[in-house]
């Protein structure tokens, strides 16, 4: 899926997210806050074996339980 | 603050995490998680005006504070 050149232009990102749960395929998310450029939040994962960049729809239940699992995990200081 | 070159090794980046709350300065969020290389999720912000990278810790208030408001405000489908 083509994401129109990541930070490329200077639009959203994101045209459409993904739908199917690919949590255990997930490398990394970036969180990309919403700025003069676009008005929402876009949250993008990198694939494990592909490099492959997904919008995710912050509103779909397994993409909360991803975030917040890894969250759940990350270093305490 | 040098994170001994991302993504380069593969060990942990982090080796410390930034304590002062720097909400405003962030341009994106990545949540790396935890890995065989890296036992822990890290969570590593690219700050606006410098494009430098530190590492945040994901106990403290004000870190949880970011990720939720930019959860709030992402693109719903």
């Amino acid at each position: 899926m083509n994401l129109g050149g990541i930070g490329a232009d200077l639009r959203c990102h994101c045209i459409q997210t993904e739908s199917k749960p690919i949590g255990r395929h997930i490398q990394k998310i970036q969180l990309i806050p919403a700025s003069s450029h676009c008005s929402e939040t876009e949250i993008i994962a990198t694939l494990k074996q592909t490099g492959h960049e997904v919008c995710l729809d912050a509103n779909a239940p397994w993409v909360k339980k991803v975030i917040a699992k890894m969250l759940a995990k990350a270093r305490k200081r």
